[in-house]
């Protein structure tokens, strides 16, 4: 197989006028394959045949679309190291890192077919008729939840595979029963092909409906624009800038139908050291911090980009150990240049509003970003916020503060965030449950003694937060409960028997875990 | 106990120099009181009030809210007639009817309270730690859902009990636990006191935190502006017209921190009539749909306001039996001088958009409406589409379809529905299998052979359905369901036993339903 530069329109690939070509970050060199960009035609075509495919793909027995997922995982191995490579070369991300990304994306798959299998996203609740009730009689009511409808999914750059086309969003939007139309991200395109070929493979070996996934691409923001703003899109899956993601939900909210925008924007994870771990650790904790920060070159959406401490020597010792473990840490090419080029004007930003220059990497050439922390006051902070504004990249600020009053009152101001994260040892405990409704009010995740980088996808993640972590804290991402983004209630009243919905008929619900007149039920395990 | 006109700030009682009373709709008449009207020194200390009692409320034992949500339940039954006779004078809503709707309202208390002790609504999940796992172990992951923080409450002046001061949405967001700062329906400000006397009274003898609660008065719609724009409040929970919710909804987006609006604001409620139904028992049905049609004056957001079935001899025995119940009707006195004159403007709209008048009520005095059924064919309103717009009061459009696509064709056009009802015989099964797609994509809740008037307060509700019925389509504001408005997840790693919310110990956790690694358990019935 080789990488063609078509758009796939459901089953059909095409190709424009218009192309662009990838970048190679690490040499500044186009790559092989021009890209079709979608012009209004691809995009209205797509999304005619994902509002075509919505009812009979949602109407499938939900063990077909597990089946689906699970073979397009099936089919994204199948793709062998051609996919890392091209990845590779497109993003400078490594392989170790690329094969653990697609191990993630396969598993995140794999995970949602499960949670197909298991049921408990139908939210079934059934009240039976009581027909002798007095004053009045109350009627059988039966409740489940259905797909919204087709979901626009945009690729993320810093996971080409995880959260790009057949990533984690476009896992739950699948998995809920919405076909999706993906805009590819521009600097991966190649990437994105290879994806969208096990995707369609896929689609064709478990004779998925035609428009269940579109590919599009656009090299500017008008593609994804047009998409958001498109009538049959019913929501938005997003991971990316701040300004990206508020743009969308302006979109969005300014149509004659507004739509659930779930954008996943801006966090600078605070991470807090409390004096008893600091004393007795503070060099392993500046070693970690430091590997934390640096971890694929600080492109991770839970970089700890602010780090707050009391004063003291155990202070002195983290910022003397973490100084020794940056200067050891080598310059790394960013994602694309115009990432790398925002990470210096982030880092004129601290230097130039006052932060102190505590440790630096070692400087690189072409694309590299040079670590860096920086250190300020929280009175300095409290005068001049801006300094806590996201720098996307390997750049962390550290707050000095004189009272746990002074701590409380910083976190209390900072925006919501995706994670914050406490380095605390027992004698710490009084402190860590007096910061705790805080870091509640401020985060979706909440990490004791680990780091913010490296999110388990499991049952119990949440990666959300409120606002602008994302744009709607009551979700996540990443995890099972991502699929919640995607659904929406149904109340199916007085039915007979024969037009309900099958999982809701007599005999099938015992299948399923449901809630009967309230009462918890399990499902048969099969 | 008399009113006073105070606002509650909290536990204290405000008066203002800003003065307003009520208006008897019946005789026009002023009501005794003088109520304070709330600036912006009373909408402050309210809003900076809920803000302190948040933490303290939400971290609460969760039966601790259920006592107080039973005894604000007491209390309304403890006002006794006085509360009853208000809200008569204040809405010329019936007695029987109102004591009725104060059934619904304790009931909707209760059942929040019972569902406080029950647990769904913690969402709790446990992946424990994979300590051996390779490459990487996984830590210990625990999901809870919390409040979101203060929320707004707008008074409905359609339900001055279920759906204003102690309603639907404040008993679900006070039993989310999130501090209410309610602003009262202005048409029914004596029946707002008497329920926020019997909130105080609860919440005195429960101890809850000052601040859970406050009531503020205004006239006019700079109060509930002001209100939704303050930074404290998170939520904001809305039952009124479409221009109202979607002021909110503009006011909540452009905020620094965007916060959710659930507003449900429009909706005509489609019924279909099937042929065979119509063959078997057209009289019957005329004179069920007439009742549900002018039930409470039709000022119910469920209210048929469009009736869609082919033509034929059915239909034209439908029409005739419907002619003859609504002469029969009498007319009655609307809530407000406001809701009329919106009334007569929207079937003058009817009338001069070209609908046919098929029949009428008897003409009333005074702020009478005068119920009203018009027709339309499909083809004549797929030219005039506004025909479809809500006219709230006893006024409906029967839609008349040459063939069931047409039908079908019709309603997919039309906007998104609280909700929609089939009208049906075994022999319509077929066409209400066709039907039924479209029906789910317009709807939050599907009725088959009832009306749509009359909305169970029970666990598989849902009141509902995408925009512009809802502001959103994912949520209910009836039904135990709605708590999931005012809740957002957080997920808790790597904590220590003791540093753990209390329902996510070892030690509580089995008490309450909960998904171990994916797996569903039941919680301990105590």
């Amino acid at each position: 197989m080789a990488l063609t530069g078509e758009l796939f329109i459901g089953r059909r690939r095409l190709s424009t006028a218009q192309r662009f070509q990838a970048v190679d970050p690490t040499r500044g060199e186009t790559l092989e394959t021009a890209f079709s960009a979608a012009g209004t035609a691809e995009l209205e075509a797509a999304c005619t045949l994902a509002h075509t495919a919505f009812d009979p793909y949602r109407n499938l027995p939900p063990l077909r679309r597990a089946d689906f997922l699970e073979a397009i995982a099936r089919h994204i191995l199948a793709l062998g190291d051609a996919l890392l490579e091209r990845a590779h070369r497109e993003t400078a991300l490594p392989l170790a890192r690329l094969t653990g990304e697609r191990a993630r994306t396969v598993g995140q798959l794999q995970l949602f077919a499960a949670e197909l299998r298991a049921g408990e996203w139908l939210g079934l609740r059934v009240d039976p008729a009581l027909p002798q009730r007095t004053p009045a009689p109350r009627p059988d009511l039966r409740l489940r939840k259905i797909p919204c409808g087709p979901v626009a999914v945009f690729g993320a750059s810093n996971f080409p595979l995880a959260f790009s086309v057949a990533g984690g969003d476009s896992a739950a939007a699948l998995a809920a029963g919405c076909p999706i139309v993906v805009k590819g991200h521009p600097a991966h395109p190649g990437t994105s092909e290879w994806v969208a070929q096990a995707i369609a493979a896929a689609a064709a070996e478990t004779d998925m409906p035609d428009g269940v996934f579109s590919l599009l691409h656009g090299p500017d923001t008008a593609l994804g624009a047009a998409l958001v703003a498109d009538a049959r899109i019913r929501a938005v899956a997003f991971t990316g800038s701040r300004a990206g993601g508020l743009a969308l939900m302006k979109i969005a909210a300014a149509r004659p139908e507004p739509i659930p925008v779930y954008a996943e924007m801006s966090s600078i994870n605070p991470v807090v050291l409390l004096p008893a771990a600091l004393a007795a650790r503070s060099e392993s904790l500046a070693r970690e911090f430091v590997a934390s920060l640096t971890l694929g070159v600080g492109q991770f959406c839970t970089n700890p980009g602010l780090v707050l401490a009391l004063e003291g020597d155990g202070l002195q010792r983290f910022i003397e150990a973490a100084g020794a473990a940056l200067a050891a840490v080598s310059p790394a090419v960013m994602l694309t240049e115009g990432i790398q080029r925002n990470y210096i004007r982030g880092v004129e930003r601290l230097w130039t509003g006052g932060a102190e220059l505590l440790a630096q990497g070692s400087a690189g050439t072409n694309n590299c970003a040079r670590a860096a922390l920086f250190s300020v006051t929280a009175a300095s902070l409290a005068e001049r916020p801006e300094l806590a504004e996201e720098t996307f990249g390997p750049a962390s600020l550290l707050v000095r503060c004189r009272t746990l009053r002074e701590l409380s009152e910083t976190l209390e101001r900072l925006e919501g965030q995706l994670t914050a994260t406490v380095q605390m040892d027992p004698a710490d405990l009084p402190l860590a449950q007096e910061l705790l409704p805080t870091l509640e009010h401020k985060a979706g995740r909440i990490i004791v003694n680990s780091w913010p980088t490296g999110v388990e996808v499991c049952h119990a993640m949440v990666h959300g937060g409120p606002f602008p972590a994302t744009s709607d804290g009551r979700s996540t991402s990443v995890g099972t409960l991502a699929i919640e983004r995607f659904l929406r209630p149904v109340c199916y009243q007085g039915f007979a028997d024969g037009l309900l919905p099958q999982e809701l008929r007599a005999g099938e619900l015992q299948r399923w875990p449901h809630r009967f007149d309230g009462e918890r039920r399990l499902g048969r395990t099969e």
